[in-house]
């Protein structure tokens, strides 16, 4: 009889969809567990600096939120090394992609390393660095994929190496999507993080695994009608397509630009910080990792806003849903370095076009030294800020330039565009678009996405490699 | 310098987004000319049909639709094979499935083809057999692909195969997505029609052709705001959320077992038809199509309702949006086929379970031998109506039974559910889920369109073959 191309490779196997759900549903709740200690930890600290605070004032506060941060981070580092071995740094996003494209990674895999990762990332994110979370929760659930595989109830799973990278594929997917809610967003992101070539019969099973996880997820923690991004007011249609579409289009490049030159940047940081502080020495280290804690806090206190706002998600809504105007400031700059008021006494027109692109520029570099510490933490967060700061900048620039000439052009809306364009100049993922859809709830036009998602993936494609295969590149 | 793993291509070329742009852009115009033609056609016949009835009664205007009916399917009949070849019948997924797998068919690529289908698609529908538009719409696409590949503008587009192959799926993407508004499923439909393997540089630029094309239609013909499957009222959330989640995943296996047999039923009655009536043989194929017009025009006449809308599309919103209960009639059955009225003389609570299960039925027939005319048309359009039939009628049967204790059941989910799992069951991509939540305008749960999706596929894919494979394998 008549076969499938590929053969029966492509044919499901029955039995997956028990091992699969079993996958998506355990990885939701190591996931929420780390989100849960996350906040947790942030908010004993904060109770702790606030306690200090109502004692010995704004200084107190400050040095104590300072050590804490520091302890948090010096713990994480020592989890990460007494248990990661050299894999449980970072987001974990490149030994994804070694796995899926068939390169087999034991010690990546293992039990150790997901603890280190579990506890390590909640204590990361306590220290207040500019990371994420999606990363590690993707790779979190593609070791649980591989310690399911070692089970004995699934001996097809276990004797498949074809199925076991089809499961950690749908593992990956579902740690991405089903803490978040982007079904349809991770599984695009899945696609495009994992190879060069995707089977196209693993579809299905990457839907149902993130679907699985997600039920699990509604019917637990009931997240039904909570939008992670809620754009609120919503974003009103504003006309002027053609004159958007293009101006989107050169975010998009704009996007691709400062994309790739962080790209580098976090290279050519990583060699240097090689060079000087090795990773088997852990006494330089700590060092390193504390010094820049500190001064990472000390940085985004002194610019306060939107980068002293207790979690970079509360400071991304505000750069998304503020309708204030070109005076709003978004960061307190001192006076001498925002522009001149009006004769009037108001503040300059300009004021959030500065703000916003100090914060950019500040948020870029913290980023890039964030990631180079070797703790495991997740890029998108803080990539999306940067790039949310970058796009309303870039409108607000305009809107201050061309006052009252502009009525089509939206501030919220570049920054939607603005932090979706710069994660996909960083990681040449356009699906990136797709997750900011499902994020916001629908609330963005795809086509606007699009337009700007695929004009930054060229323009970076066009000049270096995508962070996670320059982190690999490095590795050899 | 280091390399990704299948080296330069998968750089995206430069220069590609002007000619994927020109595709997208030229796609959507002549997808739309055959819409607006479509519809042209369609308002004719219902006038000449209404001019007909208003002298001579019903009778009159039965035999006037028939008759144009009849001569719209015979001169789509003409059309496709002076100028179709072998190429121009059916849906043309088959061959872009060839294509994008490699293989060669010049023949299929012509400007006399893609003429033969943009005549013949309108005059094939004004016919009003169960046919839809999406499949000629997307090989339609592919074919301008490929005459914009034999342009002396492109050279590196002309000279690679590859690039060629990129394009095509590109324009695919382009045909289903422009013209009804869903970038996205669109996108992921290409993936799962496409091939074995989905070469994940593709994604962007298949996104970026569905986007140019879908700005051109939004600019040209403002369809912002139009949602082409409007669920209104909207769709409440139901709770129960494990009884849903386990009446859906059943569905999905019965849309599965359905669409298995439909596939088998094509293949069969095809192989019927070719033994009594050989492709060669002009004037048995002018009596077959002629004779098959004029039955399916009366059965659906006979049943009215539902069956008798001016547009399947009708049809089917009303199969999603009636918020009427178990006693209203969906087809105008004689009162000896409906279940017997309830002693005080109101219809039985069974009467819309029966309606839809003879809907479903016979829908499943017509739309199964309309599948085996040689025609260009689609087989979406009917597979959705027969879907939405069994989806709310299996629904209003659970609600009959168990009356008044089953409140968290929506026989209207269930009618959209049934459309997405039965296409799902017969052509065994899932994401026509994506392309129901796009049609809906999101108003659909992702996680019911994928729980009953993914069922409907894995009992398919145990059973059978897909659709467009089967016909392709009968071809050999």
């Amino acid at each position: 009889p008549w076969r499938r191309p590929i053969g029966d490779a492509s044919v499901v196997p029955p039995g997956c969809f028990l091992y699969l759900g079993l996958i998506g549903v355990l990885a939701f709740p190591l996931c929420h567990a780390s989100t849960v200690g996350a906040a947790a930890l942030a908010a004993a600290r904060d109770a702790a600096t606030a306690a200090a605070g109502a004692r010995g004032g704004w200084a107190a506060a400050l040095a104590v939120t300072t050590a804490l941060r520091v302890a948090a981070a010096v713990a994480a580092l020592g989890v990460t090394r007494a248990l990661g071995a050299r894999y449980a740094a970072g987001s974990g996003i490149p030994e994804v992609k070694c796995l899926l494209s068939g390169a087999y990674l034991p010690g990546a895999l293992s039990a150790r390393v997901l603890v280190a990762k579990a506890v390590g990332l909640p204590l990361a994110l306590a220290s207040g660095l500019s990371y994420g979370v999606m990363g590690p929760y993707a790779s979190m659930a593609v070791i649980v994929s591989a310690l399911v595989a070692r089970l004995p109830c699934f001996p097809r799973l276990a004797g498949s190496a074809r199925a076991q990278m089809m499961a950690a594929a749908a593992a990956a997917a579902a740690g991405i999507g089903a803490t978040f809610g982007t079904p349809i967003g991770a599984t695009l992101l899945t696609i495009e993080l994992a190879s060069a070539t995707f089977p196209v019969h693993w579809l299905p099973l990457l839907l149902y695994t993130v679907v699985a996880g997600y039920t699990v997820t509604l019917w637990a923690v009931d997240l039904s009608g909570v939008v992670y991004f809620a754009l609120d007011p919503p974003l009103a249609p504003t006309g002027a397509l053609l004159a958007n579409v293009a101006l989107q289009a050169a975010l998009g490049v704009a996007c691709g630009l400062v994309g790739a030159a962080l790209v580098g940047a976090v290279g050519w940081l990583s060699r240097a910080l090689r060079a000087v502080v090795g990773p088997a020495d852990a006494g330089r280290n700590v060092a390193l990792v504390a010094s820049f804690v500190a001064a990472h806090t000390l940085a985004s206190w002194a610019l306060g806003g939107v980068m002293w706002e207790p979690a970079q998600r509360v400071g991304l809504l505000t750069l998304f849903n503020s309708t204030a105007r070109g005076r709003h400031p978004y960061i307190a700059l001192p006076p001498w370095a925002l522009p001149r008021p009006e004769p009037d006494g108001r503040a300059s027109p300009y004021t959030a076009t500065v703000t916003l692109a100090v914060l950019a520029a500040v948020k870029w570099v913290l980023t890039v030294a964030s990631l180079c510490m070797p703790l495991p933490a997740g890029a998108f967060m803080p990539i999306f800020q940067t790039g949310a700061a970058l796009g309303r900048g870039a409108a607000e620039a305009l809107l201050a330039t061309f006052p009252g000439r502009l009525p089509w052009l939206d501030a919220r809306t570049y920054a939607v565009l603005g932090a979706a364009g710069l994660t996909t100049g960083v990681l040449q993922t356009v699906s990136v678009g797709m997750v900011m859809v499902e994020l916001t709830g629908g609330g963005v036009s795809i086509l606007s996405l699009t337009v700007s998602g695929v004009a930054a993936y060229a323009t970076s494609q066009a000049l270096t490699h995508d962070l996670f295969s320059d982190i690999l590149r490095r590795r050899r």
